[in-house]
């Protein structure tokens, strides 16, 4: 598959880059339709407020005229993008100045069975709870192993994705995807301001409800919250939004308000 | 310098790794003299609980194989030992089997003035603290923004290291070192089991100290018992032992347990 390092084609990368020694950078996975990269600019907003954060240099315009350039040449696909610190010597102490370095991957888009959409998807009740670390919180960084261990707690393809709490069990995200409760007739999505990851998708589907006149609200969601709801659904840039349908013992079922964003995200990603 | 991928003179690695994507691996720092790998087993043994702990699988006997080769070839320095989970997919699931990368590669010894180990070293007090997590609590995993943020609160050559709390507050360890105080004549070390890195070096001055009737004990600190200490030091498998002379306003003097813990420290690395 289509791999560019700093430009180039390549599948290789310096053993010395601190993306791999320390996980120091961030990454983007964005659906590529007719070679566009889909919800460009919210993508890069994220990348641009998580280089901030981390104090990566970042050279926007450059970082959007490579994306959009592999983007046309993958035409239809899965672009994964990487920005990392760059090379470092040995020790944690940033190199000053940093020269970041840019990954683009490319992958095939995710075949997922059409019931996910349709009827809806059960969750896994993962084990593995994120830390919070307000430090980190909502970047997608490239320091993942919660997500790796979570992922690793169930082998079917009953479940389609797995439910993190937060370690005070707050109800967060799913493993690769953000949630929604449909609360009295309120769209509640998880405060990600300890940790989690603030989805683009979630982003702009906040934005479009409010639009619509959709009360929203951004707060802690508690496990009781969660069996109570009306509606549950998951979201993410690649997939739009599955309604879930069971968590354990737990059932629910698919409400309005989760068939409105699908179509919301589905205008989105379908374009 | 020195670098070999799998056991192959290479300084470049694939895009695929999953130590790039998702910080999936861990990382041993050992210090070589005269082509030995000290506290060998120490290390291994470390490495080896974090692969049991990440599921990651491991050929321990080539593992050492490899490291022992390396260290001969690099005769004196510090090697990097980085084991990852090997090149994955898209997604966060572990592919299976997983085959693992292991990357090795030199550095020089780090020249720090000898006052820091005479007179005592200056901790920065870091305001980035430590989440908790025990999943990954005590390994050397890859995932180390925590410590990428609070190397870079600090830029001048006073500070040797920094003080890292966790999110409760407790006193945990430096950046790239562990603590140890002195509290009425017993030396103590932070509870790792929520966050932390478990040291090669303080697992084994526990060790020698015990077995020297040192009474020694495992157990959370607060601040007010570190500023309340009689003797602070750090420690780690390069430098050894360092006293910690002050913090903020806070001075403590160099005392006989840390002057004990250094000869030790010494006849380990001096060899």
């Amino acid at each position: 598959m289509l791999s560019w390092v700093d430009g180039q084609p390549s599948e290789l990368l310096s053993v010395k880059d601190r993306g791999l020694a320390y996980g120091d950078g961030l990454f983007e996975t964005i659906a590529v339709n007719a070679g566009h990269p889909l919800l460009l600019e919210r993508h890069l907003a994220r990348l641009a407020e998580g280089c901030m954060r981390l104090q990566i240099p970042l050279d926007l315009a450059a970082v959007r005229a490579q994306l959009l350039a592999f983007s046309q040449q993958l035409n239809e696909g899965v672009a994964k993008l990487i920005l990392t610190r760059g090379d470092g010597q040995r020790g944690y102490t940033p190199p000053q100045p940093a020269q970041p370095r840019l990954i683009l991957q490319a992958a095939a888009k995710p075949g997922y069975p059409a019931t996910y959409a349709e009827q809806g998807v059960r969750l896994f009740a993962c084990a593995a709870r994120l830390a919070e670390q307000p430090l980190l919180a909502g970047l997608k960084h490239l320091n993942r192993l919660e997500q790796v261990l979570a992922r690793s707690e169930w082998h079917d393809a009953e479940h389609a994705e797995g439910l993190m709490l937060d370690t005070s069990g707050r109800v967060i995200e799913g493993v690769y995807s953000n949630l929604f409760v449909v609360s009295a007739g309120v769209l509640v999505t998880a405060d990600l301001s300890r940790c989690g990851v603030a989805g683009v998708m979630r982003a702009e589907l906040l934005s479009q409800a409010t639009a619509q006149g959709i009360e929203c609200q951004v707060r802690d969601i508690s496990y009781a919250e969660l069996l109570a709801a009306d509606e549950v659904m998951l979201c993410n840039s690649i997939y739009g939004v599955w309604p879930v349908r069971a968590l354990l013992a737990h059932h629910w079922s698919v409400g309005p308000l989760t068939r409105k964003l699908q179509a919301i995200a589905r205008d989105l990603l379908d374009g």
